[in-house]
């Protein structure tokens, strides 16, 4: 599914000798470079003066995934597989939310979401001259960069300050653009609505990333501000009537990374580095998990959304892996880059400004390739694969970045940033401390399988089993408590390094490494691919302007393209599915899970018209981050919710086609049918279909 | 002897009771607070312009200790022991120049010395209006600490940038005056003669801090600049005649710290905590060290110096500790600061300003009780007992603290004092693998029997022996390397971060607990301290101006006293000792250790003068730190250098008195009759004897 866990790639030499359309359907746009003339060439369709900024005005952004406004109270459509972090932290043994769906039948019912964010971007503004100009000639990559980030932490800041807003610096092809993204942010979320997992997750992980579906993966709640409502003046109208094939469609979202404009040595770089790392620490994440999960439904409660991520990133990666695998792919990756290369070389004052930028992006990935293990293992955290460990490092770091200048910090504990690291490091979501012992000892021991010499694991586990050291961190630590993390959010450095509790001290032992090794990634690695995709993205603009769209970087976007079915190895697949087919599927698998119908649909079946649509494809471009967009017609009105991509579109990160891959929807039709019918919630769909 | 390690204290009810003189010769004066009226009014001595001045530009401060210039080619004089560390340095196991002795008859014999220092202090400002116009009302005694600390940061920094000179703030009567010390800064040092240790040292530990004495605690090293001798415009010159019983003598040096102005609660803990921890310390290094001495004749030449040190502390310690058990001496300090608090409640405004300051030492004295010992172990080092370590924090620190604004850093990373330290880190003064083990091993052990329940010591010895893991931490360093020291002292403190060294490992693994314990430190009861010191030093100068002289901080200061036998035991002793007496001791003791005479003492006995004055003591006030004062009449001529007090001087770290007391002086006569007779050292004598 489509939240943000890095996408994937399954190619076929087939698909890569497809001819590609004259007006693709591709693109991943920023709101202030909307693709007007690709939709007017392509579709004959130009939007009036306000749909583009009542579009932007309604959609949200949260953390890896989106949604949308959809009523004038705050009401907020998503994913229920985006919610569902939120959902099991409302849940209890004796409650358990995930396992039969909730709906608030009044606003008094309505369940605090603790943790969360919604931010809605009010404005963006192209800073990249300010932005450059910090830059100065003769300075290496590691320095420009450096230059670079004090000018990104003052105008982050200065704007904050000035606006009230959330304000944070996107950098566009590589940075070749820098925008100033700000963003209004909301942290009183309730809970309003959520299916139960079996339907929002209907088919399980054996069916995600595939198609045809029958997922009602769909979660509302609603946004508060000063214990009301939010009252919304933009939110976007439900449609009437449901998408037919050849319908033109728009997403708004927030995709989080694609690789299109990534040289050959970058994608080399995942598929021989970086991928099978990944897929090796998930693959054993999940044995361990669904083990975990045996133990009982306590643990498997517990276990649940972690396990999912889990398999969800897995099949991911899995599928970008074998793409990168597929020699026809990598080869016309090898022929784009060429081709590009020699139309520069043919010009002598870009051959001298841009020839080297490939070459000093391999080398930074060779550079790289030497400590990629210990960066993630130490930085990013995978030899400490528990909440406390990510909490305790916040909080040692944040007393420390704390003491120095804005401009001068690492970018997560800027001025712009810290209202939302805290509003996360005070959430009370619950921590299962069984569990994080589980997760914890695996990831020591598989850090002690690859890092036994460094001096940080040796001290930690020189003779005593990771289980028992996991033991030991997770019991001595009080990070559990909200107040305590409280106390050390206000403590100053040298108030921090006297503490005594166990994940404090884990995160100060490891601190320096990791700072170390990520000081080496941005001087030796990111440096030299800003620098240099910078060049490669300019002499982009040189030969095709702006024509080509940016990799998506997190940020909101916009995307588009046609209500499609599609042909798979000879079968017609067809755009739309029904609840019919939900419940042939149940009755086909004998209501077994993982496609077993929630009891409320067994019951409500006579209630339901089978005929009204459920799911349904289209050429939207999508990638992870997408899940929960709002997906509207021509007149801006929402026909459905986006929540995953079909196998075939996971190649999509690398190479844009439209031919097989597609993005999956709810049906906006579908979505009301089953809150009157089966979940009857009325007041609900009354407020969804009211006129404005 | 009078090197800094701190001072000691015996004492009986009998001396306490004797009657203090009108005109005491107590302090160690200032230069700029010179005892004019006491030297008038007691010895009716007013010196003449320029005396003082040339004196103080005479004098020079090195390591702890004291020297003085004493030809106008940068002949320096000093003790033997003071310069001990470097002579033994120079040494190697084919060529022991601390069993030998050394004197090079040509300027191109003279041996660099690595790693020394000499300051000659040049001008005093007093600064207390402005730094403690940076305090503000209502700020809390930690954060009027670090107000001041910046204020002193910025003083020191303007006026080294000013003057090019090493310039200092140096805090008397506990805060209770600010003056700013400016020295420029010597580092070409090199040896030019020194006596055998036998001789220096003549009676070993059994007869340090006895009196009479016998030893030739003399060293003359040379100051150069630009490779040549440096041009010394003042110095001082050598007396013709020895001193008689009567006259009145001066000191010039560098006492390093006196407790006289403490309260009494900062006595009782130096009583309860401080010095037991220390002595139990030094007690099991001196076995350790006497045990690796046995080895071997390398071991023994290895270990000297330390061992020596150690034995010093250990007698200086216990001696201060016997005295601040002694009930009458406490009982006295009760009186006299009821009295002082007496006066003080008498008048009404200075009863609400200064009455609470000794409750809040008191209570400063509690809180630091409870984190004494970590606080030893762990910023002070005691568990870490080995060169490397102090080399490696020193790097660790110093690359952190240079990322801030001078006036935020630590005290000795400020850039006042970045070239000292890079001075010092850079020494290539020799280190000893396995001597470093066998320390740090101990100290290890001691570190575990006192702190085990300590992350970081389950850390480093959870199931290892400290044995085992100290020759891991000497064999995993590459510090002994100067080339490796200069690298790392360029390094930013990511790269440090990644250094696989273990000493640096170590230094980075305790150093969160030893900051935050200095904080600690710093905020509880450094801060209170100086806090109440300062008011305790307000009501003093209300009641007496500055008539009571400082503390000792270490800095330049005079002394001056009698020279006088004294009565102990009912046993006249008389003021001097001569050549004549060295030889009886030495035949009396069979010429065995420590009374065994050097080799050429023996043969040129008969050309020795034995009538000629060897060791002489006077009432002159001096403390740790006066080693190697040079000792000059009223004419400033040089009547001898000092390099020791008797046992009962101790005492007057906390009280002064001259009944017995004294410090202990090598003759000036005696060792011209040494450097002429004994060692053949005429073109020396002539350097020294030269009329200016």
């Amino acid at each position: 599914m489509r939240i943000i866990k890095r996408p994937v790639l399954i190619a076929t030499a087939l698909w890569l000798i497809l001819v590609v359309p004259i007006f693709p359907d591709e693109g991943l746009w920023p709101f202030n470079m909307p693709p007007t003339d690709l939709l007017k060439a392509g579709h004959r369709f130009t939007p009036e003066s306000g749909w583009l900024s009542r579009l932007q005005a309604s959609s949200i952004r949260l953390g890896g995934a989106s949604a949308s406004f959809v009523s004038g109270d705050g009401l907020v459509l998503t994913n229920h597989h985006v919610g569902a972090g939120a959902i099991q932290n409302l849940s209890t043994k004796e409650r358990d939310l995930m396992q039969t769906g909730f709906y608030a039948r009044t606003r008094a019912e309505e369940l605090k979401c603790p943790g969360i964010e919604f931010q809605v971007l009010q404005e963006i503004e192209d800073v990249t001259g300010q932005i450059r100009a910090a830059e100065e000639t003769g300075q290496n990559p590691a320095e420009a960069a450096a230059a670079r980030e004090k000018s990104i932490a003052s105008i982050e800041k200065n704007a904050s300050e000035q606006s009230g807003l959330r304000c944070q610096v996107a950098s566009l092809y590589s940075g070749g653009l820098y925008h100033l993204y700000k963003y209004k942010v909301f942290t009183d979320i309730r809970l309003v609505f959520a299916p139960e997992y079996a339907m929002a997750f209907f088919g399980g992980d054996q069916d995600n990333f595939t198609y045809p579906r029958y997922d009602l993966d769909v979660t509302f709640f609603r946004v508060y501000e000063n214990d009301q409502p939010l009252p919304t003046t933009h939110f976007l109208p439900w449609a009437a009537q449901p998408v037919k094939e050849g319908d033109l469609v728009f997403a708004s979202g927030n995709p989080g990374s694609t690789g299109r404009l990534l040289t050959l040595s970058q994608l080399e770089f995942l598929r021989d580095v970086s991928y099978p790392f990944m897929i090796g620490t998930n693959a054993r994440r999940r044995a361990l998990l669904a083990e975990y999960s045996e133990k009982g439904p306590d643990e498997a409660r517990v276990a649940l959304r972690t396990l999912f991520g889990i398999e969800n990133s897995l099949k991911a990666i899995g599928g970008y892996q074998s793409g990168l695998l597929d020699p026809e792919l990598m080869a016309q990756k090898a022929r784009e880059e060429r081709a590009f290369r020699e139309e520069i070389a043919k010009d002598p004052e870009m051959a001298g400004e841009f020839s080297r930028a490939w070459e000093e992006i391999a080398e930074a990935q060779k550079s790289y390739a030497t400590f990629f293990k210990p960066y993630a293992y130490f930085e990013r955290g995978t030899g400490f694969n528990t909440h406390y460990f990510r909490i305790a490092r916040s909080l040692v770091r944040l007393a420390a970045e704390k003491t120095k200048p804005n401009d001068e910090r690492l970018r997560e504990y800027r001025e712009s940033n810290l209202a939302s690291l805290e509003h996360s490091l005070l959430s009370p979501a619950p921590i299962y401390d069984e569990f994080e012992i589980v997760k914890l000892a695996d990831s020591l021991t598989q850090l002690r399988e690859d890092m036994e010499t460094s001096w940080e694991v040796k001290c930690l586990l020189a003779t005593r089993s990771p289980r028992e050291v996991a033991a030991e961190l997770v019991g001595g630590t009080k990070l559990k408590d909200v107040e305590v993390r409280k106390k050390y959010l206000q403590a100053k450095p040298e108030e921090i390094y006297l503490s005594t509790d166990s994940m404090i001290k884990l995160a100060l032992l490891v601190d320096p490494v990791a700072r170390g090794l990520r000081a080496r990634h941005e001087n030796e690695v990111a440096s030299v691919e800003a620098r240099n995709g910078a060049r490669i993205a300019r002499a982009l603009f040189k030969l095709k302007g702006t024509s080509v769209p940016p990799d998506a970087t997190g940020t909101p976007r916009l995307s588009f393209g046609v209500v499609k079915g599609y042909v798979e190895n000879g079968k017609k697949i067809p755009f739309r599915t029904t609840f019919k087919g939900l419940y042939e599927i149940a009755e086909k698998n004998g209501n077994q899970p993982p496609y077993e119908l929630a009891p409320r649909f067994l019951r409500k079946k006579s209630a339901l018209k089978l005929s009204v649509p459920l799911n349904f494809v289209a050429t939207v471009d999508s990638i992870g981050g997408n899940s929960g967009s709002p997906v509207v017609n021509r007149k801006g009105e929402v026909v459905g919710v986006l929540f995953d991509g079909n196998i075939q579109s996971l190649p999509n990160n690398f190479v844009y086609r439209e031919d097989i891959p597609r993005s999956v929807m709810v049906d906006a039709q579908g979505i009301i049918e089953a809150l009157l019918k089966v979940y009857e919630a009325g007041p609900l769909v009354d407020e969804l279909l009211a006129k404005k």
